[in-house]
């Protein structure tokens, strides 16, 4: 069985403290133990308390942080949970799919919820590297958060118990590393001309979504960025 | 996909309203419609109506019945629902397992819920053909109710097979156009002086692992190319 350890559940701005302490025993059934609430409306509260149940431990050992960007900068991969489409959006996963893929990554890993009525931002979702979706009734696709934690936890420890663990060559790249190389593609493409940075253009999302698929581990971060810099600043022949 | 449209969900003796109405969303969001209580405490009640959100109908449209087995005499099948194990019991499914048969049964099947303290009686687990368990944390196993039949419900709607495929946004990249995207790689290594042609260096073996992950879409080989080509030769300021 894999650990569940590095798995991280993340609240974003959740306004009811009830569904902050189910979300806890949700993940407590499941043996999930790290949660997170970004600018959470009401914390602590009682009601959070009382709907925590025997979950009390998860909810008392959980973090706040001022932006989803310090939840998630030490995972090696984010998984933005959305009931709806979007227009642009990273790799788009199926819950099951997104399970497994999480306890292979071998590293900490984030599932990020948005609040109760209108779910994620779109720079939240944006910060992430997966778009997981729980499939659903078309015509009534709203999970309740605390149950679309519910559901994400039980897929993991489905998956938990079935996912042999996947061997990785080398380390993998945290988000950290990522956002260092995208603003240095960033800067490299404005730099050289290639992106006029008043243009609108979609290239900074398009290059998102191409590298997120990658499960780029650190060394092949090092050898982007090594190549970005030969290219901006080329030696003499 | 085979239809949700037979299958029942039988809570027995639930004492809180809310968690009737919170059932009730959790079957509408997977599709599920057939909601039965056996002897509820309190019902109606306006706790109901706030937590079924827009499942009302499937609130409304539930029938009450003095008994469990007056609630599932009609059907082939009845899964009764357990966190616990029990001395007796019938043979026992986990929920996957169990959603599968259930559907590949063809006729009318009900899943079984008992109270939110202490679960189904006994003699209820009796009146059922099978017991179902929820995978979970040993130490932490017993979910809230409304939760439970959220994930029963959602093991109900991906076993009647209704995940549509994945849809490509763009036109996948031939090999042609990734053996051009190597060779520019290489040249612009080359003449940046980040790779020195008679070094034996590995990186070119190492791009090809890295972008072989991605499954390339035409247009995104266009950009990584664009931009190598600005980055070889800036535009003057």
């Amino acid at each position: 069985m894999v650990s569940l350890s590095g798995v991280r559940v993340v609240l974003c701005r959740p306004s009811h403290p009830g569904n902050i302490g189910a979300a806890a025993r949700a993940m407590k059934t499941m043996g999930l133990a790290d949660l997170r609430l970004v600018a959470p409306e009401k914390h602590p509260a009682p009601e959070a308390q009382w709907l925590a149940a025997n979950a009390l431990d998860v909810l008392q050992g959980s973090r706040v942080h001022a932006s989803l960007a310090e939840a998630i900068s030490d995972c090696v991969a984010a998984f933005a949970l959305s009931a709806r489409p979007r227009e642009w959006s990273p790799q788009v996963l199926d819950v099951r799919t997104a399970a497994a893929r999480a306890l292979g990554l071998g590293g900490k890993v984030a599932f990020v919820f948005g609040t109760e009525r209108a779910g994620l931002e779109n720079d939240e979702v944006f910060a992430c590297q997966y778009l997981v979706h729980i499939p659903a009734n078309p015509t009534s696709s709203s999970l309740n958060l605390a149950q679309a934690v519910q559901v994400v936890a039980y897929e993991l420890f489905m998956a938990a118990g079935s996912v042999p663990a996947r061997q990785r060559k080398g380390r993998a790249a945290t988000v950290e590393d990522l956002d260092g190389l995208y603003a240095h593609l960033e800067q490299a493409a404005v730099g050289s001309g290639f992106l006029d940075p008043q243009s609108g253009s979609r290239l900074r999302e398009r290059w998102r979504r191409l590298f997120s698929r990658l499960e780029l581990e650190r060394e092949e971060v090092n050898i982007l960025r090594g190549l970005l810099n030969a290219l901006q600043d080329p030696r003499p022949k």
